[in-house]
């Protein structure tokens, strides 16, 4: 992702300039979940590397693949070890995400998944959304600067003719690790001016 | 760390003659701030690694040298880069942690810092204490298992002689990204019957 500014026309040119110049033709998709995970694992027909370079230990799975040109990897973080459920939040996804870029150097990365919306920002059920913005809304820490660095505000990866092929949706998306909302994160998130909140 | 499950006379010992098989020859300190980190890297004399083997780009920094016939490794997370403050939380935490297995395969890790104290379960300023314990007080998933998940309790690994021989304080550490304490948080911590509190 592109550093802390806001969108503007130059930077989205930049951006596709360099897409231009380096053509993407790997793709790596991030799922916290294993029932988001198997659709795409099924619809591109992706197999599961049973020698992936993680190492020995995580329970994180590899899935490969390739769609026209493009390869493609999925990975998914897997079950925790002690207590068997999906290993959500900002941690796994950081770990797994961190880990797969060193072991297959994507030009592309997704993170894909369900996630929440506001209805008075526009979302509803059934809508897909390509994040803008990326920001966190539970890393309050009110030192000057330490403030922004917790917010952590980034522009995500400028695809316009994504956006404007598939019809899709815009807008932040503000991420925490837990599923519920306290009034501390409701703040947050409409500081972080969210349609759209979720965990990793 | 132990798996999830309180501490035993049987799970202690067992981690006793763990290191009387396999002594420990090679520890790892990992400090989120560099005012934390410094006094530690003059102490013990160590050198910065100008050739670590972390990626090219990241912030992190390591330091090494021995005390004795013991190999110290400290690795700090550095500047952010944006900001250009500390990379504090959980989240650089976790990477500089995975990312410093890989590469130096340490026997012990020690996560070392400053933290909060609560006076009433019997902290108070300038203490140091050995955390018994560790889980995370703002990952609220309100879902059966996934609760545990989220709270993620653990065991530290158990070192007696070392609590004995510098006749230190012990007790349970609540972490969290947060520098402040919301209602949340607050009740979350209480909940992990936490005396000390911290960010990584």
């Amino acid at each position: 992702m592109a550093p802390h500014r806001e969108g503007s026309d130059a930077s989205v040119e930049a951006m596709v300039a360099q897409v231009e110049k380096h053509p993407i033709s790997s793709i790596l998709i991030i799922i916290a979940m294993q029932t988001e995970a198997l659709p795409v694992v099924n619809k591109f027909q992706l197999i599961e590397n049973p020698h992936s370079s993680f190492p020995k230990g995580v329970p994180w799975i590899h899935y490969h693949g390739a769609y026209k040109d493009i390869i493609i990897n999925l990975v998914w973080p897997g079950k925790d070890l002690t207590f068997g459920v999906d290993s959500v939040g900002t941690i796994s996804a950081s770990l797994v995400t961190y880990a797969s870029i060193q072991a297959l150097q994507p030009d592309l990365i997704i993170n894909a998944g369900t996630a929440g919306g506001f209805k008075e920002k526009g979302a509803a059920i059934g809508d897909v959304f390509l994040a803008s913005h990326v920001a966190f809304h539970d890393r309050r820490i009110p030192i000057p600067v330490f403030d922004l660095y917790g917010v952590g505000l980034r522009q995500t990866f400028s695809t316009p003719n994504l956006l404007k092929a598939l019809n899709l949706k815009t807008g932040k998306l503000s991420t925490g690790d837990s599923l519920d909302m306290s009034p501390h994160d409701e703040a947050s998130i409409a500081a972080n001016d969210a349609t759209v909140k979720d965990m990793e």
